[in-house]
């Protein structure tokens, strides 16, 4: 499905069948298609109007790739990656996927390609389309508008990622269940996949922040420097998130053995009293015809008490030695 | 066995005696010599017809050399790897091996070596055959297709195995088998040997999507870099699942530590509840004369059901205390 | 709150009001405006008094920043943090945390933000009150002043961290209480914090300590060294301190595996003690009516006496093997 | 012992005396000089007739040094190390040891030096009398010779130990005595020995094949850069080798941890199956006077007929859950 | 406590006072100042006679700097560490310790202060008030003479600790007390210190050996070059010195868990030939009126028979399985 706005000379913004784009360009004014989840016929577009470079559309074509530039002179070729939006019904699912976005970007057309719906784009478009205006400030400003959303995303998921290894961090100590300890992995999982999403993206902008052509003006610099930091704040934040799932790790695999020390003390203990015990009633229930002790009277009942105070004194003895 | 193909000024594809080659040299025409399996005889095609350096002739021999790019001026020597075709009856043994693949290209012969069969190398011969148009883009063009090829295969094994790890990584919390963990670091192994494959390669390719000759013309960089952009991908996919490994023998190391706490869990449990039982036992086993209790008659009744009821009473204490 | 003195050319100082500031600006007095705990309006000033651009003033108001240097040709704008002051009655809570402060300094003015008090800065701007040659030396060198004390703040902190390490090191062998390692990770969590916002502190101070501005003047180049000395050094201490943290946890871990080994050869010593005895007993406790020795005198005593010396036998034997 | 040739500009070569060294030098004949466990007296000519800097014959002096080239203009000093020669008698202790070989080249000039004997050296030195044609290549093909052969000697041992290491891994996950992971151990230090001695020698080749210089002439930098792919290869096969021993570590302590967990199993189902029984054959034991099963005929047998029941079923539940 | 001594043109050298420092300066003399354990009115020379800056001045005070070197234009300022001497008496006590040097060095004065005694400082000023002629050679040869003993003081060390290691290493795999671990841990610990000292001074060296000022002569660089290797070689040996350290430790680890299997085993074995021998006679020890075997004349040494052949049987069970 394309949906296309153009902005002419005279400041008036309309949207525009896909079919009459050549002609806009032709005028010289500003166009930007968006193409979402392309049929075949779509992505001749790419091709028979804007003549774009058959490997560029290669790679909108195929299925995955990770975010990168290539600068055909005429045109930016930007892959980028949108955090894919999870609707409320597949909450339970909270694992992080995300959508690739295609863009290119001449000196008066922006084209963005993307398999499944990115609501931003939507949503910016429309309001293209109520206020002219924005689109005044050039096609450059309007992907910086785009990326710099899309990044604070990155951000709100890597903040909330980090948030749950600190819920789990502050339990993990004490008694992790088991599955904590898979979500432990599942987030760090998560993580990987964002830090090699945003590694190569902070390439890109490096890129964008420092080209100097008509195509990136050179007043946006300092914006795109901006984007540059927020992409190395949550770069860093990931690998600060990743030092504390490794070092909460080390604290359970810690309290684990910790754990089976304290369970084999308790072990020992039982049979450090009952093994003694059950000695002295297999002494005095031997068959032996001479065992004088057994005719003394008040005897089982002084055996009774040696063998609670025996069991009394062990006790006290491995608390004093603090086993138990 | 030497295959060959000239293709002539006048746009003629033939396959060629390779006796003949010097003559089509000569002529100005284009030469591809395909050496499979080469005998000690059909090296001296290396050394006499085309005048290769020696050093270059020795790594075609040897047994087993890393990828690697050495500019001789007349021609490229590329020392390259394809990922050996396993035939469906080995389809057990499903260990990576790599056929290595010599190539000199010059400005109008390419010639590749090969000790075992390459099949894509037969089909490319037979498809340039069938439409000796495809000669017309170059020999370098030629290598281009060649390269990209085999790269595609790398990223269909890395998927492969990728797929695998991710099937026993599911497992590996629950219940791995013995077999599983090998399994693991064999598929470690395939992914080391991958990469130290890989890495010299995009070196390579790297080179090539850069160099400024008459051999690789300028035409063809951005079809270099965009196997440059593959061979990125499958070393970001050998090392996320590398990392995948890493965290899964982690599970597996602290799900293993977590069942010997239960088994002993369970040996304490047993050992608590049977110990204090047996010494009652054995103390109504004594042969004291005096043990006034055995003479009233519902005492051995109400010692079972004390025995009973501890026993339910420790079980429900460690029941309490999440032991079972 | 704005807080905000002036300098004359007649070297006079005074506290000024923030609404006239842009008078003394013009006279080309030097002017510093500290704005503590700012509320909306107080970041008007920013941009209506001195034109600060957009994404400089953003990133004042935003939450938490990361150290950075930006030059905007006119002034320069850095994020540097401060160690929050600790007061006594929160002594127990002993993280650390930082005060974000953001600084613009141009030819001849000195902004600094921060949104919690940070106690030095208050007493610098009272120290220059009082002795208005401080600001003769231009507005660079109460910049170097400000950080410098800042950074001689870290050096106490992680060298306080470092001694409660070195302490925590020093029982670690012997025993160490759950509290004490979860202190230990706490303490490591500290040192990631401090490292992650010193390095690129230390960054900034090269940038200072080169740039060849009249905003910084060289002659405060070997000064600004200093200050990137002291960074070093603090880096160097956090890094040490990590590697002790790294053997402290590798010394607990294999205390905790060996005392589990003591536990256990514990464990079997009394085992293989008490089962042999609890045998005999169990043979004599036979009810066989054909059992010669259980009418023999003093069989009963030998029996004693032999499992006496069977347990000192095998105690000994333990003892001699060091299992005890 | 010197033992040294000189080649003449008439194409004679010849053992000459070392006294008469200067006069050959002084006809500009080429001179190679190869000094064997040298006295103190030997090393006189290094300064005597050559004039070599003090600090390289210091160097010669000294018992170890690391691999390092160092120019002094008329020639080059360069410290290499050769595999030390294990005699069959010592072949039980197969630790590599190497013998360090420092060299001198001059224009005209290359002097060997070595405290212990390399055969390859007297190997070299018998050929080129016998074949004078080889000196005719000078004296730089001459040390890339000798070069060429000490780094093939070093693949050949690096070799020797992967596949040593290959048949331990082979039999780790099964079953590794103690004896198999001392090797391993020992593999490793031999490793890190070769990978210290290997990588500074590659720059020297390095540094050797891109010398603009009259002592190695150009025609030599292609073969050069032969010996640093060689190098390279060796680098990275005791790189593979050393990650294969970090995985056959990790495999080996998961089959310890796996063992012990077998181990406890059992245990836990010998207690779990002896102890209800014996607490059965306890309460039976008990001398209670009103004991109402003991006078019923066949309880005996039906009790006999229960524990055998009671210990199959436990055997059966256990085997079930997969623990025998 | 200042010692100074002043060589004049006319080739005399003499101890002067401190006070007449500057008027051998000013008649162009070498004059070498060492200012041992100073007292706060011995740094004023430094302020007053040399005029250094305030700054370096700063950091002679303070407690502890990392090696660095500063240039001053006029003079360089090098921060070094000598190893500290240990008298015999506090030989038990074997933790490596530093003093501090700080060493300026201009075109006619050297000026080394330590605050406590360096013993190779002392003797060098007496060998140079020996011979005088040792001082002609430069204060920058001078320099070298004492940075290259105190660099063999860090070599011998280093050499000490790493024959500690090997010596703790062949122990570690039989049988290691909790003292040698500890020590293990020790040694690492003042590797890491020294690698801290060392790595900034190789850096420092390094500098020296390429200035190219009036201070440091161009002929003294291959006398730097020379300390430059020697503090590669400790670096080197620091670093295999902690593989060697990391490696043991695995060993340690490897043998801790394997003993812990080797105990379970044992107590393994111990429960499996007892408790089923215990409930042997268990059985034979119940009350039951009818029980046969019981008035059988030769089953209780049967039975004994029997209990043997089984104890022997499972004995000869685990020692075949490799238990025991």
């Amino acid at each position: 499905m394309i949906k296309t706005v153009a902005y002419s000379k005279t400041q008036q913004i309309s949207k525009i069948d896909p079919a009459s784009i050549s002609d806009y360009l032709k005028q010289g004014d500003l166009v930007w298609a968006d193409i979402n989840s392309p049929k075949d016929a779509d992505y001749d577009i790419l091709s028979e109007i804007f003549d774009f470079h058959p490997l560029a559309i290669e790679d909108c074509r195929s299925k995955f790739h990770l975010p990168k530039i290539n600068d055909y002179k005429d045109y930016l070729f930007v892959v980028w990656h949108a955090i894919e939006d999870i609707s409320p019904n597949h909450a339970s699912d909270n694992k992080i996927k995300t959508v690739e976005l295609d863009i290119f970007i001449g000196s008066n057309y922006l084209v963005t390609v993307h398999k499944k719906q990115i609501p931003y784009i939507d949503e910016i478009q429309q309001k293209v389309l109520d206020k002219p205006s924005m689109m005044k400030l050039g096609l450059d400003a309007l992907l910086h508008d785009i990326l710099d959303h899309l990044v604070d995303e990155y951000f709100l998921n890597v903040d909330r990622i980090s948030n749950q290894i600190d819920t789990i961090e502050d339990v993990i100590f004490e008694n992790a269940s088991k599955q904590q300890i898979k979500n432990l992995f599942s987030l760090k999982h998560q993580l990987l996949f964002i830090r090699k999403i945003v590694a190569p993206e902070r390439d890109i902008i490096n890129v964008l922040s420092r080209s100097n052509s008509d195509i990136i003006g050179g007043q946006l610099h300092i914006y795109f420097l901006d984007i540059y930091d927020h992409l190395i704040r949550i770069l860093d934040l990931v690998d600060t998130s990743r030092d504390v799932i490794g070092g909460a790790m080390d604290i359970y695999l810690s309290s684990v053995s910790n754990r089976l020390n304290e369970v084999m003390k308790k072990l020992t203990i039982v049979a450090t009293i009952f093994m003694p015990l059950t000695l002295i009633t297999g002494i005095y229930g031997m068959n032996f015809k001479h065992m004088p002790e057994l005719d003394v009277p008040f005897f089982y009942y002084g055996t009774l008490i040696f063998m609670v105070m025996f069991a009394i004194g062990m006790f006290a003895y491995f608390k004093w030695k603090k086993w138990w």
